[in-house]
């Protein structure tokens, strides 16, 4: 086995905000981050696959496949987007970077070859936090 | 002379829209940064200050000093907030980085000791794009 | 399991000196890290802690306490002060990066909700050199 | 156990290139990566050891060693060196930066100690693209 | 004046030769950079360019505009490709990256608009090695 | 002209001390920098130097000179050393990152040839924080 990392960005707006919450039990809860007028962070995301490097390319996975399918299913529908308001996989959910990383999981997962296995969606939301998700069983 | 610098970091939410323009103009202009939504980013601040070293202390300026007027006049007014919506500073302008580094120098400029010069305000947006700013005579 | 880590700093002074040894020994296995008038590094620590994320939050643990711990446990007894003189959890050992990493988990590992673990602490000394510790069983 | 990991760098040149294929084939498969005339990159290696960090030096290995390992079996051999052309143990390889891993694991794991396990040779290709490798058993 | 810096990057392989000298000189002048078969590297291109910001969007340059001039001028010529053999405006030239940036400023600065200054085209060979011009009158 | 930059690294113990004021003015004017125990960093040292690209190289001055000039004379006698105790050049000078900088300066200035002029030392104390100086006359 042979682990393939692949780095894209984008820049987008959210606010961490449980509407079943009062304002002062979210602002209590999640500080500087529940501005009703929203913030903003440069995501920085690493996505691994891992397979056995096939004999005539010498390559797990084409990196320039996999950076295809990362702008198609996560960074068009992330990038210069509000993660609370414009992006169907996240409706419905917390939008902590814990739950961005596990959408963005299962947003890449049905679309590998069969040979190539996702392994981790790490994401940065800031330079000084990051999360990684390895899928549900790990 | 020597040259002092101190990076600082704000996290924050904007979009480019010119409320003169209609929503085509806007896209048409801005494009994805028109999101009537927002998007954000991961702001990094370098500041750069110059003078003498002072010869009792060996600094040009008190880094710890510096950290503070940049929270106090810069950060705290920036950080988790809308660029557009929230900071009385930039009300009335277009919020782009280079209108947002002349306003930090403003906010900045007055409050130096008199031996202390601002010398440059350099605003990262994207690792990949920044704005300098040194003052309207240069 | 997500993954959550967190970055902070810390400056600090050290030798690499075994007592037990003469001058003469202490040069020859540790070379100019062995210099009796010390020497220093910028040390950045990046704490993983994993859990399932809180269906109220979406934190596996709030980042705000995780650098709070961070920096009452570890930041505050490390920085600015020298590793081999000043350090009480370091007092009797040999100061290597590798035993750092290892007091460092012993001084968080306690403290962490039921909840959370810690999953692992990593820890460079020069951007060129870390260690990372995963605890006692691994 | 702990994990110690060293930083070494090298530039060289290569190209993607199936000897097998046509050079319609190469260029559809490998697009700009197969120019005939090479390309090159500043290559990122890292390498990971783990041991039990022995108690009279506080090491799991000594980085200088480690450092010096790197040079002789890789650094050298790779530096400014046209991978394809130039480097006796990458022969009659695909020059994928997935088997140049591999080939640097085979070189680096016969020279440690015995008490002392190489864990993983880790090889940005570009700030963006890097490979993992943790042996032929994982 | 406002200064907006881009960073775009490209990977190349390229060789230091003279050939006017002998393989002896060249390998004693050049070292390693002599070696034939050629090496390559990643190179960080930063490109300065300074302005008024325009009343109606802020911009001293539509950054989108700066990066696809950059592209289309610079990184498509060189990306993957041999400095010394694939880039008519390196013919002829030593090919050091001192030279290089000189050639990139010249493919840039006469496709600016009117009210935009080529400021400094800065281009980095390695993470440890840049150059920096400012037009041939500074 | 052309400017040309090259990066290298020491690793040092200092502390900020006046000795002509008690301790209680130290650590009123330089906090947690006075621990008489000493602290440390890992600094970042960038010299520029200009000139004119020779003909028959390329190179305003080769690259492997002026790094070899800066170990001999600058990182050398810093490296893993004590700043306040260990440093001829620095003996009776108030130990701040501004003064180390201009003290670096006059350790290459006089040891570079005539045709290349010394520009800029730029000292990292932390990714934070760093000087700049020009020379005596900017």
């Amino acid at each position: 086995m042979v682990y393939l990392t692949r780095l894209e960005h984008f820049n987008a707006a959210h606010k961490l905000f449980n509407p079943n919450w009062t304002k002062e039990q979210n602002d209590e809860v999640f500080g500087v981050c529940a501005n009703e007028n929203w913030h903003g962070h440069n995501f920085d995301l690493y996505v691994t696959v891992k397979g056995i490097p096939d004999p005539h390319t010498g390559f797990v996975y084409d990196v320039k496949k996999l950076s295809k399918l990362m702008k198609e299913r996560v960074i068009t529908p992330l990038d210069h987007k509000n993660l609370n308001l414009d992006v169907d996989f996240m409706f419905g959910k917390m939008c902590s970077t814990e739950n961005l990383a596990i959408a963005i999981w299962e947003q890449l997962a049905p679309h590998l070859p069969q040979n190539v296995h996702l392994h981790c969606v790490k994401l940065y939301e800031t330079a000084r936090i990051y999360v990684e998700y390895f899928g549900s069983g790990k």
